[in-house]
């Protein structure tokens, strides 16, 4: 696959915070990875919507999925949507008001949205997504039946025009802030990991928590972004 | 304050997953005042755009800033914008794929954006955005010049029309499946907290972490949503 640099168009352009931009698709590739939920953006009546929902990365293609019978969902077919990838790894006390900030890293992507028909094309992208969420329960669960199939909306997004943004390490005090050190200045960073499993209530007779589940690895925050 | 119930105009109605709206204002102030960032919709040339920014609540108001430099920012003021505050809590492995689903608590807020444009209140946004951002700070470290208040645009929504989504607990898989008992079921708690707080580099001498970032708590989740 001939993968192209990031789209340089104006609004996947970083406009603030240049200093931040990634503009190489691995960095895209890490933060969509890393990630378990996006904010997809629509346009419902004139007004900006945004929703917090799924999505699985596959080569250059986002999917993300739904209920066929949610609004946002189908006014996002065909029409441009905007979905970004947020991860908080912490919060940077400055010596000023000014300067404090947040190290995070963010993923922004633009593009129309096309809607999946095919039941093929649509079980593919089902595996993408519920192994993205669930690493293991594609091969482990039931599959979808064919009412459950016509029952979800799968959209496809291209990652063509896209912008990264990383913010890690200290605090960018101004020198006079620095000199005169009447205030303390670092990072206090955020951790995030899977706690214990709870095995469901109405769970049957028999079963250990699966190791897909119990051995699943978190991915969301590389240690080397907690240095200072 | 006379504050009402959340409005339940055509847009914030919750149109999926109607059992899991919540409808009163002190759920909407939890999942707000949990949360350390939101994702901003605007729309920009005909698109939507999403950006994950800080923001803090005051009563019925919400602020949110950035520098006035930004264009997502201009382009909100005055204008219909939706801000969307997330907490994902689990990861639900039922015994199909079409039930998995995730643990969340979303607020999602519509409006019109106004910018103040007068000092005093600008101030007071700081504080609120700052002391949300890290608790302490605003006293602890150097007040914003007049300068840096002109580099900062600072946006308000009301939080008048608004909706919260919770969904906590077990899978809720389809009978014959639990039946069956041919998968596992349960959910996998996410897990925050803050780390070990990291000096700045070039921190001055004499500094013991301070007790407002060293002490803090973790407000973002709490352990009884993890009760499966």
């Amino acid at each position: 696959v001939n993968r192209e640099p990031l789209s340089p168009t104006d609004r996947s352009t970083v406009q603030r915070g240049k200093k931040r931009a990634v503009t190489d698709r691995a960095a895209l590739d890490a933060v969509l990875d890393a990630g378990l939920i996006c904010h997809l953006s629509v346009i419902v009546d004139g007004a900006p919507i945004v929703i917090p929902t799924g999505y699985g990365r596959d080569g250059d293609t986002l999917y993300l999925h739904g209920s066929s019978g949610a609004r946002s969902l189908r006014t996002a077919i065909e029409n441009n949507i905007c979905v970004a990838v947020t991860h908080l790894d912490g919060i940077v006390y400055a010596r000023s008001v000014f300067h404090h900030s947040v190290n995070y890293r963010s993923a922004i992507i633009h593009g129309r949205a096309q809607v999946l028909t095919d039941d093929n094309e649509k079980l593919h992208a089902l595996r993408i997504l519920t192994e993205h969420l669930a690493p293991g329960s594609w091969t482990h669960t039931r599959p979808p039946t064919r009412k459950e199939l016509a029952q979800t909306s799968v959209l496809t997004l291209d990652l063509a025009e896209a912008s990264v943004k990383i913010r890690s390490g200290p605090p960018g005090d101004d020198d006079e802030d620095i000199e005169d050190n009447t205030a303390w200045a670092g990072v206090l960073p955020i951790t995030q990991n899977w706690g214990d499993p709870i095995p469901s209530p109405d769970l049957g007779p028999g079963w250990d928590t699966p190791a897909h589940v119990k051995a699943r690895e978190w991915k969301g925050q590389p240690a080397s972004r907690q240095e200072g």
